[in-house]
């Protein structure tokens, strides 16, 4: 019977047609598989939502910090901010002739990465203070931005800023949706995350807490501006991020994000507290999509914070099998 | 016509019963007397939230900074944190013998405050080492919660936190209704203002910043802890103000709300930016209801600050003529 069948058709269509888009719209991790990790994340976003339950925590409490290198936006092969610095050095280079015979200035502007590296923590300090620096907060902010506008990575040739998870934009919003407040607890400098982490992680700039220089308040022309200053006041990493997390938020999270022995502090103090706790550990494993590092990894590097999360029962994101796509799509 | 008569009562009656309640519903400030001041809190709050109006601000800028001590509560005869200072000298003693022997210390346990004022500030951080730092972050919010408690002002003999200004809670109200975030920016400790800030003014813990000391995270059996160090990171006040507010908010308040000389800078900094702003001193002229104090006060001077607003045409509170009431209703 024709009708009979073509009517068959039309229902199945219209079937599709309302199933698809509401299995998407139901599901509010569409890029994570459909694995144990993501069935953790629900499950403890639905106990401590759900009115009545005993690991109920109320709205304002509902406090989720994440890492940002490796655990928002990608991290190879090295750091974006220091990419970043190097290519600030070469822009400034023209001002300071000087720099051709100064180390690790003269490295960097050979592109000699080695010798970079060999000046150490005293020759990385010389150049944040070279590229941090000497500059108001608003003309910082601005360096920023025009930086990440034309910058590209150096092997997938995307904006850096379209480097970032998609699975953990997914994983924000959701939070969000479920009355958490999502705060950026990173090793990164503070001023350097916030021009671009409203509009890239809907992370306000009260929100991201960072590695922070000290500030001075000037007159200039009878108008206050704040001048960045070449001494630190906390280096937000390791035991810094607990330190952080203090004065920035003030209170403990019941969930954290991070990918490193550079989080491993933060996990601990989160999970440290009373009640319904979480914690997870974004463990890069694919190499194909994006890179596969882990203990002997000099960026990022993930093993005594391993260790833990194995220990203590934490959750670990294998990319590779929970994230079915990296990056969000190309614009 | 007595059925008439009686109908006109109802209808009076009826009108009262609904206009009444109206009028209270539709005012946002009833504790404020219907003065320039209030008019002008009522126009830039309308102006910027107005869409389409060339003073629109957006939601997530509407950031609005509220000093503290004689902002939003008392400060006489001296900062009520001050008072916690000696209050804990005194519950300490007994664990400090050589205390009576020690200056300033000997002086608050004789309660010789003219000798304790002689010990400056010298002095003075050698009680706010001994009073704020040692304890981990958590056992000093407890100490904090318990003194509120029970503590009383010495000459209202109210709760300090029943010292809070009327007229400022229902503004800060008024502000969250329209889409602004309030925060706290004051020179007190910023420790010592959470644990209560978010029961009695509604600012949730990661929107007070204050002045801060260093915190250490260690680890006690196995748990980890932060432990307030003597040293200080931030003074919150003056010039340190526009510092704290980059540090904690990262952008640039479009509204500031002070009593004196102390919150200049942070004025000053909001009033910098572009677009509409507001700017509002607290004047304390009510020496029956409150305290009458400015040019010449050594707690919560209005001198410079003073000067500016009448320059710049900030808006001056008026305490007397402007509030209809101070404190809240008494408990």
């Amino acid at each position: 019977m024709k009708a009979s069948a073509s009517l068959q058709i039309f229902a199945a269509l219209w079937g599709l047609l309302f199933t698809i888009p509401l299995v998407a719209a139901d599901d509010p991790l569409p890029s994570w598989n459909d694995t144990a990790t993501k069935k953790a994340i629900v499950a403890f976003v639905e106990k401590v939502t759900k009115e009545g339950s005993p690991d109920f925590v109320p709205m304002p409490e509902r406090i989720a910090t994440f890492d940002n290198d490796g655990t928002l936006w990608a991290e190879q092969p090295m750091y974006f901010q220091g990419l970043f610095a190097f290519d600030r050095v070469k822009a400034l280079a023209p001002e300071h002739p000087e720099w051709k015979e100064k180390e690790p200035f003269a490295s960097i502007l050979k592109g000699d990465m080695k010798a970079v590296a060999a000046a150490g923590e005293k020759g990385l300090a010389a150049v944040v203070a070279a590229t941090h620096a000497g500059m108001t907060t608003e003309e910082f902010s601005k360096i920023v931005l025009n930086w990440l506008a034309t910058a590209k990575h150096p092997t997938t040739h995307r904006p850096f800023t379209e480097m970032v998870y998609q699975p953990m934009l997914e994983l924000l919003a959701y939070l969000r949706a479920n009355g958490f407040k999502t705060f950026i607890v990173s090793g990164g400098g503070i001023e350097f995350m916030r021009p671009w982490a409203e509009k890239v992680y809907g992370i306000p700039p009260e929100q991201v807490v960072g590695s922070a220089g000290k500030l001075k308040l000037e007159m200039r022309q009878g108008v206050p501006v704040l001048v960045k200053l070449p001494e630190i006041n906390l280096i937000d990493d390791k035991e810094g991020k607990p330190a952080g997390i203090q004065s920035h938020i003030g209170r403990r999270p019941i969930a954290a994000f991070g990918n490193s022995d550079g989080d491993l502090q933060m996990l601990q103090w989160t999970t440290a507290g009373s009640g319904a706790r979480f914690a997870l550990i974004v463990h890069h494993t694919d190499a194909d999509r994006e890179w596969a590092y882990d203990r002997k990894s000099h960026v990022g590097q993930l093993d005594k914070a391993w260790d833990d999360a194995v220990a203590k029962g934490w959750t670990l994101v294998d990319m590779k099998a929970d994230w079915k796509v990296i990056y969000p799509p190309m614009k």
